[in-house]
């Protein structure tokens, strides 16, 4: 076993768009688990937009990470010390709270086994993991999807966007992708997308428009910005809008937010405008992944995933997911799975 | 009986804001009911912030006026002559339809006859009418209120937010006034609101802040702009937002509204915001003015009316509301009601 902990943490805040040099990496021992606490090593960890949020000053759902501390973060790996009845070496366990480091101590409340029947471990990170279950609750339950309602999804080759499609798909809808890059939209029609909009290049309100002549009823929003601006103009009565993500300000390098106003339209189209996060749905995992994992299995949901090999390369992982340069599910690789080659 | 129709026709679409010279006067024979219809003459006329929004040239609810036209409103009064068996000379009807006129041509659709047993006609244009019933089913059904919410309304003093702060104590929350002069606040405070802000003096960050020390759980927004923002910054954890009316927005020149963006505070405090518009409650409005009659009656509701005379004063009256000159809900009295001195 690999006797030193390799740890990413905060140097200082960035103002606008992280760099690199936003994190340092440093060699740390390996944890003893306290009374009732297991340690765990990372297979996979994971980046996640949501991150931005907690490097940035301002006030948000959650305690930001502070410069000195090792950066938060999800991760999958494997047991290999356990002071806890429940859990024993080698058990696969998934956890939130890993942070970007190969060994993890953690607290058995907030750490789940992972079950691989259900599919490779990884995918406790992705579509049998926050970003699936976000997909699913918040599009179910705060969406309100109707069959033949048009559905508009933002990042929508996304860890999250991509499930949303496929899922609006299964409840006979019309879904409509937004994403940045030819191979994402060639990806989104391969899910079965019935439209996919470029809004790099070219009118997106026109593209948006050619895209859903009948209008939108659900918007998934992953981006807010300019795209938020664009699906507004061609919501129907009683759209309702989920706002799951907002990657377009995140690095505004502390502006305030500013622009188009939707207050009128709101009145006029008696929309719906609401805010979600997983948080609130975690006591329901079970139950969206019994869902997630029978459509995985027998291949009604795909997913793809964009892997980054090492620990080193954490910090570029995640400004390839600011940038828009990954192509699903953004992961990184950090040690072989236990029993491979 | 006056043998002539005063009738305010729109001359042309204002920009920014309307002046008496958006309107004219023009007197047109008494009409003649075809099959099925009456004519009444009405007594009472309303001016209603909607109607900024009937007199733009963009998209709304609802088809605009067209200069040339008679303008748009609600009326109550007496029925004059009568085609349709329902309805006979004497009757006291009310509608949205009626026009800024001295006698509407009515249709039975759309037209409700006035129980005075609930209170005095003008009412029916009021409290009884279709403020009261957007303050009820706004509040109630989009605002879901619980018992300790905090409740904070705009226009607080005006028709709509004078009933939903009175609700508002019934149902046990602490109901928080935003308005626009001392008397105003006065009368907000003596109608049971616990708190009340002037928007138009000093700090309405600090004043709101002060009056909200648990936060907000629950904005009925009459006006969207500035206090908007201001009130979004306390909002609580799943706060509700009701956007009733946007008056700040509707005199801009026709420029767009801009200005903060709250995507990330909706995402971070998973608020819920939604637009409401009485039209999709009309069918539920026994049901509202069952409860709020009794108020009404038992005096659990008051209800302040600021009252232009004469039919001369309609543009007049409309232009009070916009700029906030009114006290309460604002009426013109057109003519005696029958049986007056």
């Amino acid at each position: 076993m690999q006797n030193v902990n390799r740890q990413w943490r905060l140097k200082a805040r960035p103002q606008g768009m992280p760099t690199p040099e936003t994190w340092e990496m440093v060699e740390a021992p390996v944890p003893d688990p306290g009374d009732g606490q297991i340690v765990a090593r990372a297979c996979w960890l994971s980046v996640d937009p949501y991150m931005r949020g907690r490097i940035a000053a301002g006030p948000s759902y959650a305690r930001p990470v502070e410069p000195g501390e090792v950066m938060q973060g999800g991760g999958v790996g494997a047991v290999v010390r356990s002071r806890n009845p429940a859990f024993k070496p080698g058990d696969i366990v998934e956890s939130m709270g890993w942070g970007w480091q190969d060994y993890a101590t953690l607290n058995p409340q907030g750490t789940r086994k992972v079950d691989l029947a259900h599919g490779p471990m990884r995918h406790a990170l992705g579509v049998l993991g926050m970003p699936g279950l976000t997909a699913y609750f918040a599009f179910l339950d705060v969406g309100a999807p109707r069959v033949g309602d048009v559905v508009v999804v933002s990042s929508a080759a996304g860890a999250v966007g991509q499930v949303v499609g496929q899922i609006a798909k299964l409840m006979g809808c019309r879904a409509v992708a937004v994403a940045g890059s030819a191979a994402k939209l060639a990806w989104c029609r391969e899910l079965g997308y019935d439209a996919a909009v470029d809004y790099k290049s070219g009118d997106l309100r026109a593209a948006l428009a050619a895209a859903t002549p009948d209008g939108v009823d659900v918007y998934f929003d992953n981006t807010a910005g300019p795209i938020f601006d664009a699906v507004m103009e061609r919501i129907n009565l009683r759209a309702r809008i989920v706002q799951c993500g907002t990657i377009d300000t995140y690095n505004r390098s502390g502006q305030p937010d500013t622009g188009l106003r939707h207050h009128r339209h709101m009145l006029v189209k008696r929309a719906r405008w609401q805010g979600f996060l997983y948080t609130d749905y975690v006591h329901r995992a079970e139950e969206g992944l019994a869902r997630l994992g029978a459509w995985v299995r027998d291949g009604r949901i795909r997913y793809r995933e964009d892997i980054a090999e090492g620990i080193e390369r954490m910090p570029q992982a995640f400004l390839r997911l600011l940038t828009g340069e990954n192509l699903g599910k953004q992961l990184v690789r950090v040690a072989p799975e236990p029993g491979a080659a």
